[in-house]
């Protein structure tokens, strides 16, 4: 099948999503990782929207990618300006970049009521600003905004839009779904036409989705059948409204299902521990149920399905995790039987024998009975494995702990916790105030803890989340607490379970130091023992 | 366009998504909520897989729904037994449910190395067990397991166990795409052969999709293209793995942009209400970039988009939000407007000039800013608005409360809140224990309380929410907690934030109590001040 040109916006139409914030250093960063996954073209932006911008475009200047090319976005030239007077594209054609991209208006729609530019003019302003370009060395690629939206509202003057910019010498054009609602099968019909009117011309065909329907992926796939072979989206999906199309889950369609080349197998493998690497830095949780990537997309819960991959894994996967970076997880939970819980324990080097393993399980259903849900808790779980084959050292042994909020009159809250607890036969008292009980209690406790263990002031909870079990108790219902910690290197979760919030949150925080300290004394950050993120 | 029938099995396969849990009761709500927005069916689960889903059914058999039929979910008989003597078969038999869904295999792969049964007995076990049900007057529907993935392998055995089903009896065959997989085209492919074999036995198709590639929402539209007028999905696409084919998505797709018969104008309206209902029961942050009910789904950032959209709303939006009861604003609150506002005011009997209604905004602008959030919260917004046009007398002014938990070396818990308040001049001091601080704190104040103010005793906390507002802050971030109340005759909701987890509960409290309490004085339980049930 044919190669696919790999188009990533995160860095522009991406950055349109809410929430979205990235330093110039932080986007040279993304630049980087897209290079190293393979992507063709990483368009940075328009090199002069504001100061910043400029910034991204001076360190990208100095840059050296391995692979990919940079592409300056713009708009086809103003009503009456010449290309060369226009500053935006004067801009474009001094800057660094290779690769221009311009986008430009295809629906009449859009020029009678929103830019008030005529059909003709529009059909010049096309021409003349790609021209422009070329005649400058560039590679330009002509974004045809609302492409689907015009193609149905008149479809003769969409195909002159295309074919004035594909004449003026664009490389590539792209049918753009701006505002995301068009379904697949409509997509494709309009792509054969292009690609038919077009298609003899040796312009190469791109395709740009939203997600406004759900199915921007479907409707990239769509157009490629057709006969696109530049496809445009960000990572993760990123985007405004509903986001573009997710390049994260296009690229292993095309490649495993569909054949394309798109990436080589080593980079494909990369594809998990990017996308969660662009997760982390715009501070958003990765989407565990996200295609491909998530921690979920290749989760087994009952036991006819864990049961079912031991003996042949193509009965209940589509493709192989590992071909993405992504790996099985078996989950734990109510449904699940004895294999699972072996099968978990040898991930983190724990053999269990069939009478370990069956009291292990007995376990995990009292608890699971309780409130306790280890899916998202590993930490927990594996000191749970520890625990009950004797392969457990607590951190410290509790002689009491004391959390107090206070409201006075004028208003104002007061925090404060005291833990006594013994450590190598000393007793350790300690008091803290904190914003709330639990963080009280998280600082008085590593206050005493970190005298002796160090690397506890390297854990950061970074999660904190709190169920009510059974909400119609009201406050008399049952609290379970997952907490989320990392030392940087991992990311672990710990359960509490308790009708008291505080005692629940306590348990959690101590499984995540205890769980935090174990990874560090076996000496093995980062190593697999258990300890992949979850996330 | 033909009518589609709409099957939701949120209860039964969303419920195998990770974090899913809801009551028999919390259920039962569920149920009352998709037969509102006009689902067709809805499928209930396994009617004795645990006492928990036979609490269900018991419930279900006794609860008139105006619209939807109950389905109840089961397997093909067991190998080896008939199917009178298969002890699932005969629940479902008994059961109350007009409707079972039988789920079978299809695919060589599972038949050998995950299930071991003959292929000739597979298709014995698929028409018994069918025709057991139909001779029971049941209408069966057959949900034909890893059809596509048995339909690549063998396509004419998959076609017989479709055919076995629809000759026993079966109304409806359902071809599920199990692991996910497969991509629409594929999808669309298998289905037109199915509709041409089976097609003209009057049997109705089905489809039934996972988002493993992403594909789901188009997998379905694909099938209904191809023949399917039965669609199975979950609301938000909740689901094991990367979930299930979304009916939030799939309904309006079908109905705005294909123009299939799916569900009333005014149903179709409720369709946002409805998926943000399913969310805060299940305790889940409503996607914000989630299609057509997002509060993000038609957000417009750029002045532009703002400009098109004033002059022309098709200019940038693919739908009219307002048909599927979403809108065009950033935040999606009601109470966003100063009309809204005044509206809002008007039920609950307080009439706002223009002065103000606009310092009522600007308040839950701020509130809404720290984090508030009132669509849930009707009780604490009524108190709002009694607050900020003076109409408004505090039960009690604070002098100071303290709550204290401690936990002992014998692993005990203690829990104690102490109150100190004004009453008419009169200072109470209060003590009680609790088996949480939010616990203690409420019985500690309806103790002095109720002494003045005997109807407090009748107020149930019915409901409690916490919600870490921003997560990402460990322990020290921002508390929503919402409190639902009940003196039997009205719900209502109240809401506290704050970085301390006990001082966010005690306002949610405080106000849950003088809410509850304005309604007695105004003498007017039963009332629809302002106090419909906040679910």
């Amino acid at each position: 099948m044919s190669r696919i040109e790999l188009y990533d916006t995160t860095l522009r139409d991406g950055m349109q999503g809410e929430g979205m914030s990235l330093s110039a250093q932080e986007k040279l960063r993304v630049a980087h990782r897209l290079d190293e996954l393979g992507i063709d073209l990483i368009e940075a932006g328009f090199p002069s929207s504001n100061p910043k911008e400029l910034e991204l475009f001076d360190l990208l200047a100095r840059e050296r990618l391995t692979h990919a090319n940079v592409a300056a976005f713009g708009m086809t030239r103003r009503r009456g300006l010449s290309a060369e007077e226009d500053p935006g594209l004067r801009v474009l054609a001094d800057c660094f970049a290779p690769v221009c991209t311009l986008v430009g208006k295809t629906w009449g729609l859009h020029l009678e009521k929103v830019v008030r530019v005529d059909r003709e003019e529009n059909l010049r302003m096309i021409s003349e600003s790609v021209a422009f370009l070329a005649a400058r060395g560039k590679r330009v690629i002509y974004d045809a905004e609302h492409f689907f939206d015009g193609f149905a509202d008149d479809a003769v003057y969409a195909l002159r839009c295309l074919r004035a910019a594909a004449e003026a010498g664009a490389d590539t054009v792209t049918c753009c779904d701006t505002n995301g609602g068009t379904l697949p099968e409509q997509i494709a019909a309009a792509m054969t036409v292009v690609a038919s009117e077009l298609g003899s011309g040796g312009v190469q065909l791109g395709i740009h989705c939203h997600d406004d329907a759900g199915c921007a992926v479907a409707g990239t796939l769509a157009a490629v059948r057709a006969g696109a072979t530049h496809v445009q989206g960000t990572m993760n999906g990123y985007g405004e409204r509903c986001g573009n199309a997710n390049l994260v889950t296009v690229i292993p369609n095309l490649q495993l299902k569909l054949g394309h080349q798109c990436l080589r197998e080593s980079q494909l493998r990369s594809l998990t521990a990017t996308a969660h690497f662009l997760d982390e830095l715009l501070n958003f949780t990765p989407d565990p149920d996200q295609p491909y990537v998530g921690r979920n997309a290749f989760a087994h819960k009952g036991g006819m399905h864990v049961a079912g991959v031991n003996v042949d894994p193509t009965t209940f996967e589509h493709v192989d995790p590992e071909v993405v970076g992504n790996s099985r997880e078996l989950l734990i939970s109510e449904l699940s039987g004895r294999g699972t819980v072996q099968a978990r324990a040898r991930e983190v080097g724990i053999e269990l024998d069939e009478e370990d393993a069956a009291r292990v399980t007995e376990r995990v259903k009292q608890l699971e009975h309780l409130g306790y849900h280890f899916e998202a808790a590993d930490g927990s779980f594996e000191l749970l494995l520890r625990r009950e084959t004797g392969d457990y050292e607590p951190l410290f042994r509790l002689e009491s702990w004391r959390a107090i909020v206070e409201k006075r009159a004028d208003g104002r809250v007061e925090t404060e916790a005291t833990i006594k607890i013994w450590v190598d036969g000393e007793r350790y008292v300690r008091t803290a105030e904190g914003n709330g009980p639990v963080n009280a209690l998280d600082r008085a406790l590593r206050d005493a803890l970190a005298e002796i263990h160090p690397h506890l002031r390297d854990i950061d909870l970074v999660n904190f989340k709190v169920r009510i079990l059974d909400e119609t108790k009201g406050t008399g219902a049952v609290t379970r607490v997952l907490l989320d910690s990392s030392d940087g290197d991992e990311l672990w979760g710990a359960i509490g379970v308790s009708e008291n919030i505080i005692e629940a949150s306590w348990e959690a925080l101590v499984d995540s130091l205890e769980y935090g300290m174990s990874v560090s004394r076996r000496g093995q950050p980062g190593a697999p023992a258990g300890a992949e993120p979850s996330a």
